[in-house]
């Protein structure tokens, strides 16, 4: 019997993953990618996007054979180190027990993945290559060359739309009849900046860590590079009264950032020229229904639930995709029917509480890590966590360092939460902060609340 | 001086209403529809789709001289007719003092209102012509004639989209950076059928009253026509234990009305036949923002805010949008820039409020208006308002009847909602409710939450 041929529309990370998952199953894999070959670009550490890698990633990964590898090509990141007006430095690790989340060149791991893609004999890798069409009845796409012109139809017995948060395979669902589909923009956006390297390759500062520079309304990142850089980005309203609107001057920016971020601004000695000729982009937040058609085509990553960068998580769920998916595979014996149905009913609620948790930590990066009363409560929380390990997963752990579902992991950091603000409302929460009394408090809201069943 | 051209995209209700707005203020106005002229089309009274006219459709077809021929081809509803299974009917005024909604066939109306755009010698109508691409850059439609097969591109001043739900202007719109943009289904859908006049020509039950059977989860409506038929929309579930997935035969279908609707069973000889031919379409829900793009480009009536048919209020929202566009020409004295801006900001939230109660519209038909509590509500709310005009307009009132803005209609109605629900909360209220105790405890809430500021 012939294999069935699978097209992946959309060759970045979560294309080039499943791609292997793909593969590895046994079927013909055709990718096609809008853009040129990446790893044919040259990618400049510190003016490319990194991301954070967390263990939903690395376990996707290791489904793929590839998770040493990546290791060796990311930096862990302990904890957040944040910065004040004055400079001073407040170091908050991740977790109780030294757990990592991993900086890496997103340029540098799309090239790895589609590498390992390409060791398949079954798979091929097809670039530059524009979705035009897209025939629903018979499964067949129109691929448009951005260099050579040429027009090419194809027939696949499955598609996969990997092609990102503005996907064409998504623009093509959107006009079959019930399907549910939303975009919508932050008021903030972002703009990315460099820490250069010091002379001699080395860090400017921290290496292992998640620098941020929480400002209330706004705020500075920046996660470290393998030669020495720092990523840096601005999250910063469009409009009002400080904004990109308002910075719209040499001078103006100059008074910004001294007044602001005095101690990035010693890093920085390219500010002007990174300000003035990066752009200021948008933040997205695209979510659907259902993520699948038919027996036929499916949606996976940013194509089917596009989410703001401050959890940390948009990669990480994009590859969790990959691996329900397979799981799936395996347990309806590659019923393609049933599987991407319950593709779409499993990771739907996935989707949509990784969003709401995202929206949620820009206000935590952005304004709470500099609040003595927020960094008093997590500090309970922490002990609590480490006194009761199987009573209490605080959330950033359960979404970061667990495979426990995100909608899971959201409304139990929901019922956390809400312990912990009664906890907080105590007129002396801080002289008996790390009292008995407060510890046993805790144990029997947890017991109330039938909290302990994780 | 060379008159401004505007493009108007769509030829349906509030696209032929605002090309008589735009030829009224002096512009050059090319009008282009995806399909034939409706003029040419003999529309079948009960078989097409007949709407309920209100206040603010009257008052923005006064506003191009159409409201008494208008008037002429509605009828007028005095009220709400409700069936219970058992053939019982209960009649719900619409108002205290007989204000009425008027049923008025879609295509009749479409005819009259191109007949009127026509008549200006500045106005030009382009059938058959779908739009295929638009060129923000320089605000330039492409078109294709679906006939004759011939590509036009035209360069406009400024562009209306007025092309209905499934705008093709929306649509470039959505790809531009910073659009929000959403499309929801109901999980509910409906199917048009038909009550046919008696011979001679006479309406088979009260012909001034919308004729509700709500059941619970679902219902029937029907609407009278001008040559004695009703209209007849069942809204029901797509899937489900009673659902358009299970009236899957003719006996099905048949015991299901027997059952459910036998009174109005005993007037729809033609039921099997309607229902097996008809479709079953789906209801969605449109949401963007902006409404504009730039000095150049605007969207109108469903094309910005489609909505679910519940409150009679799409077309009537839709023509509101041409009465406050014109009134905002006149403030703003056409400066377009500022006029497109502030229809943004001023109509976006009356289209998310009338979405909002015309969602909440369909419990109360469906279900509420058979429940003794919900009647016996609005006839204390009844009495009160005729006892203090000044203090109470029904929410109902408010929407239908008035030209309250809709968003100030949603907050009111959820104030007033309130109080009565404190009013219903008490043990005796079936013995007191017309007791000067009950109005005296109205106003005094009324008074408290100084709701008298209409």
């Amino acid at each position: 019997m012939e294999k069935e041929h699978i097209a992946i529309v959309g060759a970045g990370l979560v294309g080039s993953m499943q791609a292997c998952y793909m593969a590895q199953r046994g079927y013909r894999v055709s990718v096609f990618e809008r853009r040129g070959d990446i790893r044919e670009a040259e990618i400049v550490a510190g003016k490319s996007i990194n991301l954070a890698l967390s263990d939903r990633g690395f376990r996707a990964l290791a489904g793929i054979g590839m998770e040493e590898a990546i290791r060796q090509i990311s930096i862990p990141m302990k904890g957040r180190m944040i910065h004040d007006v004055e400079g001073n430095l407040n170091f908050q690790p991740y977790s109780k027990d030294g757990k990592c989340i991993y900086s890496v060149s997103r340029g540098g791991l799309n090239q790895l993945l589609l590498e390992r893609a390409d060791e398949y004999e079954d798979v091929s890798l097809h670039f530059n290559e524009k979705c035009k069409d897209f025939d629903l009845r018979n499964n067949s796409i129109t691929f448009k060359n951005t260099e050579t012109g040429a027009i090419t139809t194809h027939h696949f017995d499955r598609i996969f739309g990997t092609d990102g948060a503005f996907s064409a395979v998504r623009g093509r669902l959107q006009k079959t009849d019930r399907f549910n589909y939303s975009q919508e923009y932050l008021t903030h956006g972002y703009k990315e900046l460099e820490i250069p390297p010091l002379p001699g390759g080395k860090h400017r500062m921290e290496v292992n860590a998640l620098h941020i520079w929480p400002r209330g309304e706004y705020m500075l990142i920046a996660l470290p590079n393998l030669d020495g850089s720092y990523t840096v980005t601005l999250f910063f309203p469009f409009e009002g009264k400080v904004s990109f609107d308002t910075l719209n001057s040499d001078a103006a920016v100059m008074e910004f950032f001294s007044t602001t971020f005095p101690d990035a601004l010693e890093h920085m000695p390219n500010l002007m020229e990174d300000f003035n000729t990066n752009p200021t982009s948008s933040l997205v937040m695209i979510k659907c229904f259902p993520w699948h058609y038919d027996d036929a085509v499916c949606l996976m990553g940013d194509a089917a639930h596009a989410i703001v960068p401050f959890y940390g998580q948009g990669m990480n769920a994009g590859f969790e995709d990959c691996t329900y998916f397979n799981d799936l595979m395996d347990t309806h014996n590659s019923d393609w029917e049933v599987v991407l149905k319950e593709y779409s009913r499993i990771r739907k609620p996935a989707g949509d509480a990784i969003l709401e948790l995202a929206v949620r930590n820009y206000i935590e990066m952005r304004d709470l890590t500099a609040d003595p009363r927020f960094v008093l409560q997590k500090k309970i929380e922490k002990r609590f966590a480490l006194q009761h390990p199987h009573l209490w997963m605080p959330l950033y752990e359960q979404v970061t360092f667990s495979h426990i579902p995100y909608e899971d992991a959201l409304e139990r950091g929901d019922i956390q939460n809400g312990i912990m603000k009664r906890v907080m409302d105590r007129d002396d929460i801080e002289d008996v902060w790390d009292s008995a009394e407060i510890e046993e408090a805790i144990i029997a809201e947890v017991q109330r609340l039938q909290l302990e069943a994780l």
